[in-house]
């Protein structure tokens, strides 16, 4: 009898305790593939779930391994699988869906009841050197477009949801509050849609630079600046079409209802601590803006595969550190201390540091 | 040399002091009409600057003629007027906009800077005998129509505006929040889009029986009633799909979120007194919802007249007292202080009673 | 050993050739149920098959069981099915699609090109006493939801699809062409989305009478009227904003850009026997006219079972005949020749006559 | 009394007789600016006046001055003008719309039924050293874009209502039929619309070789290849999106049809010659396709200038030859006879070559 194969992976056992481990390499499905892990991210989510063992309604009752953001190689696939091969470089989207409920029928699957997400308890993720995944979430990679890139897919997936959500248009001014790894790819996506300008607002002068380094037209201090004087004076007068929220901060939540155009649009991404945050109903109604929340993504992998190849762009500048799998608790550290000076951290499963 | 000729308005001189006038007949422009005003309607915001003598940023600084709900009959035409003759029966959509503004435009012309709107500080409103209006802002009533129902053409058009910004289909379960004369004539808006079923909530019993006599499926009491149950109730487990509040009420608004469905809709049309509001946005992001600001309304009149020939409806429903101009301040007082009772009030300038 | 449990369908065997014969139930997979057919309807393809032996790209190259509208009980459910129950009353839609795809994910499944659809060779359909479908295809109908109401929820969803497509408002007028079963129910999901006024054309008495009888506010000959004269006289002037096409008939096609105003709509839902047909473009581009293809359907069921829940309708109208499967051979010559007097002919599968 | 000035103009007398001759400089009214022509295309619309003498429903029944792609500068005001002033760069929207009609109140003033467009009988252009224009219709051009850019933006803008109209995405692969000015600029909006790869066909070698210059990621000969082949192996067999047509050829605008992915979209802008297209109208349905026309372009100059500012862009590389206007003649000539070599000729009034 032939004894089943192991693989390393990163085990939280409780908040603030995370350790590699042997546990066994998942045996795909019969429409599944197993995924060798090249490079995978630590998502605020990943950080917040080590910190505190939960997040809103999800909590990590069993030792769970975090990590969803991930690009590999095909090894094995499972008999029914068609559109991928082994060898074939991928892309994974985390989230496999019903398929059939009344929200996946109509196109938007994010809202799916049934959705089986990486690393949202009691769902493991993959920090682990291999991952079984359903074949149609499989997305190959063009030959020029890296691993790192194929990762980043999953973060920019939010962004270009944002995007949509908004009905950017290429004559847009868009500013995007908070620049952290989700706010810089929306910036990154708000750009490939064509918006004539973005712009971009956060307290960490390294994340403003690295903001105006991928392409922002500008940038605001919240906290040294007068926001709507800012935002008058880059955009020339013109002021903001479009505002993209991803900070999860309350006064920029409630700020962004004087930021943008009469008649302009509101994308909320960030998720607030607070659970209620005092909001100027009169102004919204007054200048009939829309407010559109995000909740992941939908459709976003073949686009965001084709709006990559369709022109120059810096998304891997977003990697600040790389660490192999055994540094996982390094890692993550790093991620939860130094705000100010990383954005994405990238895990290397096979690596061997 | 000729005299002027002189007619009767209603005055506002300065807050709860309101009396009849002798002022001049106005003399319509080359493009515009005049209209001998047949009956016009007491607006809420009609009530509200006869008694605080503002509404936020609009203050009665110099005696105003209110009134802006109205239908009548073309006296006569200035000399490029080709869409209306005297004789006309019409109703008159009250705000007239530049036309020339990126607003005007773009097919939002309610947002236009530059609007004119009746009743409105420093511009006069049309409780008088007559009034002088562009004609474009001139519809003609169809024969069966009444000049009552051209008369609430005005805040039908909110309602109407109220469920194109929402994005109403034929499959909605709805909920209108507040059911004075703009949510009532919501609900009809939302019944003539074909909605399947659509609730109404009031803390008056008066009017949740009017809102059941014209076609809603099902009202609630939010004093009484436990809202999200009483949702549950009665749309069989189905949820709501598009809420549109029209109360301003603080716990309306923010209860919205909870009221519909993942995915949904709302639409906010009142105007609440307070600056700013509670509210969960980590829910209205995690349910991803549309939240739709609406300040007036746009196209909607011929649309109205529309759809008022394609079917049976029952607006004048909503009139429940109506007066002579010279009883304006029985009529108004009536309006400000009896809203257990009444719905809407109208004026019948050229009576005499 | 148990013997396989057997029952009647009609096997077309060839062209003009159909016979009742005994066929195995079908067993349901763990995602399927099994359905006791109550009541079926001849489809206009059905006739097609049973005429011609292929449709296009599709042809009949083994005996097939036809049949893809209608309504049962369930009987039997497979392991996995939690949606329905045994005893359950259901409308099933025929169409079973991969839910993988990017066309299934993106809200357009009517599109998925591995869809397997009921009485499309190869596929067997439903003129049979039992049927297994998988079971997100299986809607529950209301207690007060007939039958026939169920069944009919086929060629009704092509109308609602049609007018989705088409984009329409409740202030529209629309001119449906060609009034068989889809032109009817196509008028009524035109209503059932509030559209001010809907005409109807068709060269038969009997059809346009049934037509009128089911809501329409005129109808028009086009072999006897000159069709634009006659828009122009029943809708005063105003004009149609919305042409559906049902017909198939090129000159019905070719007309419909000459029927719509400008800047309207025209919704293309008929298949013509010609292989090309000819086309003002000049017109067509020169009114800034939109065309749109409509190919079966997407997300109807659910939608149709609350509209037809929202309101009155007449859908039963269109039923002309009713026959029991043994009198198949009838029921389709007369579906096939008698087309001045019929419209939708009804099967019973267990009906003893 | 004061002698009224006067000024050189191109005047079209009878087809192919053109003759710069002087007429009086033109007086603007209370709402218009006085231009001073800086520069002005000749327009495929110019030359087939030139040439038949009409187009269509539009024909040359007086003298008339041709031309309507222009920018220059303010050198004088009317009274009511505020938006420019004297010393103003601006581009003219040579088409003014009547501002209260349906159409322009609903945002789709292109389809004003009194517009009132330059260079269309009888409405004179301005191949003139100046032009009086209505101050709405008059853009200020930033500091770094040229009077070329400027004049530019009217046929840029059939290009940005094209995309428009055809719901272009990021993620699209778009085919613009036609090499032409409108086709090239075609394909810079959908550039700057960010989709993912443009390709561009026509049957003249220095025409595509100018759209690969222009950043075409693959241009096709339809007369060398065969098209629906040559698709499969530009995009790597993922087919295109959205097909802009632009060229009026029968067999283009016929062929779209199989050019275009299952559920796209085809955008219609050139004008064929002949009266009726055969069009396969069972492959658009099967396929369930949009058709949109275009005609002229609504609300883009200001999109276009913000677009034009948001990146680097090449729209100045059509202008491939320029004259005075005393070269008129031979300007047109070359125009009209040299389509191998040339695609926008450009003439500067007040040159004196």
């Amino acid at each position: 009898m032939s004894q089943q194969p192991m693989m390393s992976a990163a085990v939280l056992d409780r908040p603030l305790s995370i350790e590699v481990k042997q546990v066994p390499v998942p045996e795909p499905k019969p429409d599944e593939a197993l995924i060798r892990v090249h490079c995978i991210g630590i998502c605020g989510s990943d950080v917040h779930y080590y910190e505190h063992g939960r997040i809103g309604r999800y909590e990590v009752k069993e030792p769970l391994i975090l990590g969803h953001e991930l690009a590999g190689v095909v090894v094995r696939t499972g008999e029914n699988v068609t559109n991928v091969a082994p060898g074939d470089r991928v892309a994974v989207e985390p989230g496999v869906t019903c398929g059939r409920c009344s929200y996946c029928k109509s196109g938007r699957y994010n809202l799916c009841p049934d959705v089986v997400f990486m690393a949202t308890p009691p769902v493991d993720g993959a920090w682990a050197e291999y991952v079984a995944v359903r074949s149609d979430f499989l997305f190959r990679l063009p030959d020029e477009m890296s691993f790192e890139e194929g990762a980043l897919l999953e973060p920019l997936s939010v962004g270009i949801h944002a995007v949509r959500r908004g009905r950017i248009r290429p004559e847009d001014r868009v500013l995007v509050l908070g620049l952290g790894p989700i706010g810089l790819l929306a910036i990154q996506a708000a750009r490939m849609a064509g918006a004539s300008a973005v712009y971009g607002s956060d307290v960490v002068e390294f994340r403003r630079k690295l903001a105006l380094q991928m392409g922002a037209a500008g940038v605001i201090d919240p906290q040294q600046d007068d926001v709507s004087e800012r935002i008058q004076e880059v955009t020339g007068g013109g002021g903001i079409d479009l505002v993209i929220e991803t900070s999860g901060n309350a006064g920029a939540i409630a700020g962004s209802i004087g930021y943008v155009n009469r008649g302009g649009r509101i994308v909320l991404v960030g998720l607030p601590t607070r659970d209620a945050i005092p909001v100027d109903i009169g102004a919204l109604v007054d200048a009939e803006l829309d407010v559109h929340g995000v909740f992941r993504y939908v459709n976003t992998y073949p686009a965001a595969i084709r709006m990559l190849e369709g022109g120059s762009h810096r998304i891997r500048d977003i990697i600040t550190h790389q660490f192999s799998l055994n540094e996982i608790k390094e890692a993550i550290e790093l991620a939860r201390t130094q705000k100010d000076s990383s954005v994405k951290v990238m895990i290397y499963p096979h690596s061997t540091s």
